[in-house]
């Protein structure tokens, strides 16, 4: 056996050389019912400048700690030592105000880690449009910095977590014959149920070694099968970020970023984040796999996967649990992609309901038992004859979603 | 004045040399509570084979009376004499038995009308996947040849609506210097209610002279002003499509496809049936008017428009009165088109909420206020500069277009 993955506990601290700590410092509005203020501010900090890696949103209204977390990665060569991130402002479209707040938190993180502004990563998450608190911001920075721990993943966690439904963590151990590394993960997902949040990060950290350019290409590579394999509402938020540390501490080198050990054990700390985020989803009640294959291009396939994943027709029909091959049909068909429709099929787990262009309703009843499960797969031939396939993880589309998002932001 | 527009009583058969029947054969399903069978088949006929053109779905899953309507168009060199449709079911994904039925309903409505199969256009509606009836047809189009009238719009309009809430048509006259046309249309729009209803419909007339190139250019032009400008979920079906014959009737020659008289009352007549498919779309409760200003491109106007009108989280902010300009620029922002977050602006009816980069939240309670009407316009400037803009209409989603869409079809 050339690798072992294992789960183990941590979270983003399961790997050697990272502390974490989550506190409040009054951003966060306490609910009435709450004994406590919530915790709003998390601080994560290598022991010694690492090698880190981001993806970031590509939504052109880009927030200013994205903007500013960019510029850091640029300007160090892919080197970080601390992550700072808040929770309950998202410090998006708040002008040259918040660009200035912004640096001013990297700086209060810098202090706190003892290194340079440019070595720090930070992010925000929640309502857009708000001005950030620097003063509260420093308070917290202050007070996180002296709770930093080798077990605050979990107080991390919550810190970014805004509405979601449930905490999101996840950490592996990969044995492999250079020895034993491990991979830790935590992440906030699409709970937007107060209005204009602003939403999705993902924090990863192992002790691996790696190289910055290399870490940079295999975080991309993994965030395209997870993290930009999801979808909740089709919506890509302004603050969108993935972050990834390599500290190094567990002494295993990794030097090529096809690296099998590597790959296999961020796929199952980032896919496990990515599903619970969209299992999390804003009125979901069901997680479904959509699988699309038999595509003329890798691109068609996406495409076609993409379309279906956010049909609001077919994401009606899973929450109402209706086998209705002809939404897929029409999803794939309009999607852009090369489809052929004589020769497609539709399955519903493994029940074939249209076969080579002919449906099978007969086979309804057994499908709809299918979709009265918590998850399912559905998976699409696009009838080419064509070789590429794609995977995607959406959810169903509720009247609780509508509910959640059309009440007004008071 | 060069040209003036009326509007007049008569829908499709409101121009010279048109006549229209809708019958009852048994296709549409009654319903428990109605006394008698509903219209589901209509037929619409032109004194003599007459400039016709058409547009389609883009859908590739296309359904068998598209296909044989695309044949027989391309053909006859854009000339037809009789449009026949019915509701109940789209004879869309029955494979070549769905063909083979199509092929025989074309020839019967030849039949009845005198002319060659070639010279019929033909549509479906209805259930995807059900084979359709072709016993039923030719009962259809028999007893609708014998009541074929001028006066017969109505009754051809009931038979192509399917769960629609209200009927549509629209007929205006066009005064212009070398004399008076007319121009009629009927359409069926998205009351998806019944799941997998294959939707949208619009049949237009005039009796104004054109030749078949020109009618093509002027209805591609149109359809793309006012069919394709609207949005209810963001699903393309397998069966629409857009017929505009011309009878020559009036004397009245249109010799240029960009002819001012015959593109604003073509306007006029199919910018009403547009905007009403949006009014009746399902769960809706509010008409938006988005418009894209400061565009590098028209084709970015048109990308900004799609995925503002198609937001989900935009289109539940509507449904809840909720002046949310943050989904606004995060919708234009994620939708590929160049963007200038700091000169954007956001203005809900007359009330800028975001200027240049700047929220005005305590414009939020007017801005409001203006969304509780029945109707509103948008405006997002994007920002770049560009002169380039772009109409859309969409309308609010409610958690009533999700419980139509979920409910089990049985």
């Amino acid at each position: 056996v050339e690798r072992v993955i294992r789960d183990i506990d941590g979270g983003i601290t399961a790997p050697a050389g990272f502390r974490a700590a989550g506190v409040a410092c009054g951003i966060k509005k306490r609910k009435p019912e709450s004994p406590s203020a919530p915790l709003d501010l998390a601080l994560i900090v290598a022991d010694s400048p690492s090698p880190a890696a981001a993806v970031f949103t590509t939504n052109k209204a880009t927030a200013a700690p994205v903007i500013v977390s960019r510029e850091h990665l640029a300007q160090s060569n892919g080197m970080a030592t601390a992550i700072v991130a808040n929770s309950g402002c998202a410090n998006a479209c708040t002008g040259d105000a918040g660009m200035a707040v912004a640096r001013a938190m990297a700086a209060a993180a810098a202090n706190a880690a003892g290194c340079a502004p440019g070595q720090v990563l930070l992010a925000s998450t929640g309502v857009i449009g708000m001005p950030l608190d620097l003063s509260k911001i420093r308070t917290g920075v202050s007070s996180a910095a002296r709770e930093l721990s080798r077990d605050g993943s979990g107080a991390a966690m919550r810190a970014i977590m805004t509405t979601d439904p449930f905490p999101k963590a996840k950490s592996v151990a990969v044995d492999t014959a250079g020895g034993t590394f491990s991979i830790g993960g935590i992440a906030k997902g699409s709970g937007m149920i107060e209005p204009r949040m602003a939403t999705m990060l993902g924090f990863l950290t192992t002790d691996a070694r790696v190289a910055p350019d290399v870490l940079h290409r295999v975080l991309r590579r993994i965030s395209d099968e997870t993290f930009n394999a999801i979808t909740v509402d089709g919506e890509c938020s302004t603050n969108d970020c993935v972050f990834l540390m390599a500290s190094g501490a567990s002494g295993v080198s990794v030097t090529r970023d096809d690296d099998p050990a590597l790959l296999d054990g961020l796929r199952a700390v980032a896919g496990h984040l990515a599903r619970e985020i969209v299992r999390g989803g804003e009125g979901a009640t069901k997680l479904v796999t959509v699988i699309v294959t038999g595509a003329a291009t890798s691109a068609d396939a996406w495409l076609a996967a993409r379309t279906i994943a956010n049909s609001p027709l077919v994401k009606t029909a899973i929450n109402g649990g209706d086998p209705n091959w002809g939404r897929l049909v029409a999803a794939a068909g309009r999607s852009g992609a090369a489809f052929v429709l004589d020769r497609a099929s539709v399955a519903i787990g493994p029940v074939q309901v249209f076969d080579a262009g002919v449906p099978h309703d007969e086979r309804a009843s057994a499908a709809a038992e299918i979709m009265q499960a918590k998850e399912m797969t559905v998976t699409i031939d696009l009838g080419t004859g064509g070789a590429h396939a794609a995977t995607m993880w959406t959810c169903d589309f509720s009247a609780e979603y509508v509910r959640i998002n059309a009440e007004y932001r008071t």
